[in-house]
């Protein structure tokens, strides 16, 4: 086709700026190159304005500039300390300082029951039907619009949750010590894949499986852990991150690996040889046992830097099916959140991305805290569930030292010769590159009672990290 | 310096040839590129003149060369459909057809008591200690003298043995067998690292574990792998590449995996908690246990080919500490010798290169089988035995696609977008393209009684595959 603007010579454009631009004149067959260029923090004056205050710019620091290289300073150097050993399972309501008998816990920011996710809704009401509460769905969703039932956030009680991340007072928890700063973090025993709780399923067949794991797994487990006087999470996750794993969508080798340090206290702590079958079993037949145990350990690490005056590092990153929220070090407690992405992924037959919920799951603490999507690089299978390739993995990982202060001391990746993972998302660059964090994720049905559809790759939206950058704007 | 030749004009050379010229010249300062080319065949006119009537050249083939052709494409075709599954454990002298009381296997060719190395005769020694035929070292070396006892290479009686690979009547052995083309392979159980019989080791520490292995670890094994109808080896293999092992100097993930499709069968087969605690706990402290069944998992599928007429395809390859020995399937039984190198590695504490055997043992099964050294691209923590770095892994894959006939089909590797490993050790290729394959391997020390003191990375010597091509000159 002759081009209407140039006649018989073929153009040749570099585009910069919108890839539609691109797109038509490739389609007149033109020979275009997309320029991966973005301008900084998407051109907004209000975001410039902040980070030409705050962004280490030469080697003349501000002030504040100086505090906050301090800040995350001390902040990457504890990501790298924390220490994650498991210690023990107990029920929530014993071991979690203020659980209460009418408290439910979901993953990701707050947020009331009428806004909550199918999902959300549905492991809620099997949580109401489990703890005796109630009888059916209908019922349980009565109870819960009544106010008797109070919600939190996981993140709020030291609690993390895969996908709907919903913890009852009598579900049981894994708890994870971090000897180095003195705190804990807990996290219910993965229930497998399919039609789980986590999922938002509840049928009988989901009761039965929680009532399993409360009255053999649990109590097993604890017996052994203690026998064991705890397991070191941390050194499994470092031994995975070089077996292939990620630690979020691929946990093969941190099963494989938690299996052989419990053995011998299974078979020591004054179980017999049935359940010690029973329970190995259990675990073996599933791969994602281990995130239950990777998510506490960031979380105890993530835990470690909340608070920390003028970090400008994320310390929370989670979702509850409609939103998103991330939190920053040096802002505490505070939430910024938008509305959460749709996961690109590989669905189960029957199933397509119109099946699928909003990204859901407090699971992104691995990215907080320096594995999952951000260590790519050593798990290129992970990849292939959106059609990826082992190069795409690599980018992944590139990508994200981009957007991170460090690299993590002994989260290494044998691929890259061992270079550390990226280690402590900073807020600034995020906004500065408009580039934020890769995620690795599970996909629930949008319904409540169906369970797992997918599992995908996606990127955080970016909202919430501007209107965390803006509020770091208040700092003088 | 001035250059006496060239005065004050500052000289660059392209050296094409022997590396000493280009280090002469770059020590007067001169700037050297050493030119990575290598004459074809080293420029031998009787192996160019073979390579003429033998290699695929062009479309046109000769009536030689198509039969050639064939037969490798069938050998190959072999190597990718034979199974391995694992059905038993039982001692050498009632499974392995034909042994019998005064008979002792080794590895590597044959060779006889007088020239074997140092830890072979150890482990020779240890083992007519084990079977009650001598009380010490000093009498055990002179039985072996006497001419009582018959030494034979493992290789012979479907056997494959790491290092000193040495195998007595009351050995329990695994058993391998490859239901597509029939056939059964052999290998005892892995005693450990350090201080054991394969290395050479005999006193009352090996002869002690040696007993237990006999008492408990074989007979339980025994039983839970017949409770589990059989365990499918070469899946797990194919998982664990996709774990970092590369299943020759790294086992951990296929011992993981091992243990995980052991389990409920071990529980399930009848034995006491406290045994099933004991021999979990023994495979559970050895990373290496799953190397004694990759190689005979090796083993069954290298057999397979032996005898295929024309096939230029290597069939076995291994050490006896002083000579490597090759086979290639056109050639059947016949061996092709030459002194075995000396492994480049990492040393345990105390020890250097000096204390080093030759290269030692048939766990070059594993390469012949299109694993250990040619998926290193896989196992980078591997190279860094050797001071190497992730891209030398991905070289060394690399260089031996070069001497392969294909890749295969089941083993792959995900950071190469899950290439198959190279397969298929082409005698034609290794000798016109003067590459030899890279072994990876365990160094054990020359004096017998000592055993492990590194585990290192090498290349086969290229004399014996040079022999190989001569001998397929007289095909027509």
């Amino acid at each position: 086709m002759t081009n209407p603007l140039l006649g018989n010579d073929k153009l040749s454009v570099i585009n910069m700026g919108l890839p539609s631009f691109a797109e038509s004149l490739a389609e007149q067959g033109a020979a275009v190159t997309q320029l991966q260029w973005k301008p900084a923090a998407d051109a907004k004056p209000e975001l410039l304005s902040v980070l030409a205050r705050i962004n280490r710019a030469g080697k003349e620091l501000s002030a504040l500039q100086e505090k906050i290289e301090a800040a995350n300073k001390q902040a990457v150097e504890r990501l790298n300390e924390a220490q994650a050993i498991w210690t023990d399972v107990q029920p929530a309501r014993d071991v979690v300082k203020g659980f209460h008998d009418n408290l439910i816990l979901h993953a990701g920011p707050p947020i009331a029951w009428e806004k909550m996710c199918g999902p959300m809704q549905g492991a809620i009401a099997g949580a109401l039907i489990y703890e005796g509460k109630a009888k059916t769905f209908e019922e349980a969703c009565v109870l819960a619009e009544s106010g008797k039932i109070e919600f939190a956030p996981c993140h709020h009680y030291q609690m993390v949750g895969p996908m709907a991340g919903v913890v009852s007072p009598s579900m049981w928890v894994s708890v994870v010590h971090n000897p180095t700063h003195g705190n804990y973090a807990y996290c219910t025993l993965n229930e497998g894949l399919g039609k789980v709780l986590r999922f938002g399923a509840y049928d009988e067949e989901v009761m039965t499986r929680l009532k399993w794991m409360e009255k053999v797994l649990a109590p097993a487990l604890s017996k052994a852990v203690k026998h064991a006087g705890g397991i070191n999470i941390k050194a499994l996750i470092a031994q995975a991150l070089q077996m292939g794993d990620e630690l979020h969508n691929r946990n093969n080798a941190g099963t494989s690996l938690l299996l052989r340090e419990l053995h011998t206290h299974l078979c020591k702590c004054g179980l017999s040889l049935e359940v010690v079958e029973e329970v190995y079993a259990f675990i073996n037949a599933n791969n994602h046992f281990f995130l239950n145990f990777s998510m506490p350990a960031g979380k105890v690490a993530a835990d470690a830097i909340k608070g920390i005056e003028y970090s400008t590092i994320m310390c929370a990153m989670c979702r509850n099916g409609v939103e998103i929220g991330i939190r920053v070090a040096g802002t505490g407690d505070r939430w910024y959140t938008t509305q959460s992405g749709i996961p690109k992924g590989l669905y189960f037959g029957g199933y397509s991305e119109a099946d699928a919920n909003r990204d859901l799951g407090d699971s992104t603490i691995c990215e907080t805290a320096g594995f999952g999507g951000f260590a790519m690089a050593t798990a290129p299978a992970i990849v292939k569930f959106t059609g990826g390739d082992a190069e795409m993995a690599l980018r992944i990982t590139n990508e994200m030292y981009d957007i991170c202060y460090a690299r993590h001391r002994d989260y290494q990746m044998p691929i890259l010769d061992f270079a550390g993972t990226p280690l402590g998302v900073d807020i600034r660059k995020v906004v500065e590159l408009s580039s934020t964090p890769y995620i690795n994720t599970g996909i629930a049905h949008k319904k409540a009672g169906i369970g797992q559809v997918g599992a995908g790759l996606l990127r955080a939206p970016m909202p919430c990290f501007q209107e965390a950058l803006l509020a770091m704007g208040e700092w003088t």
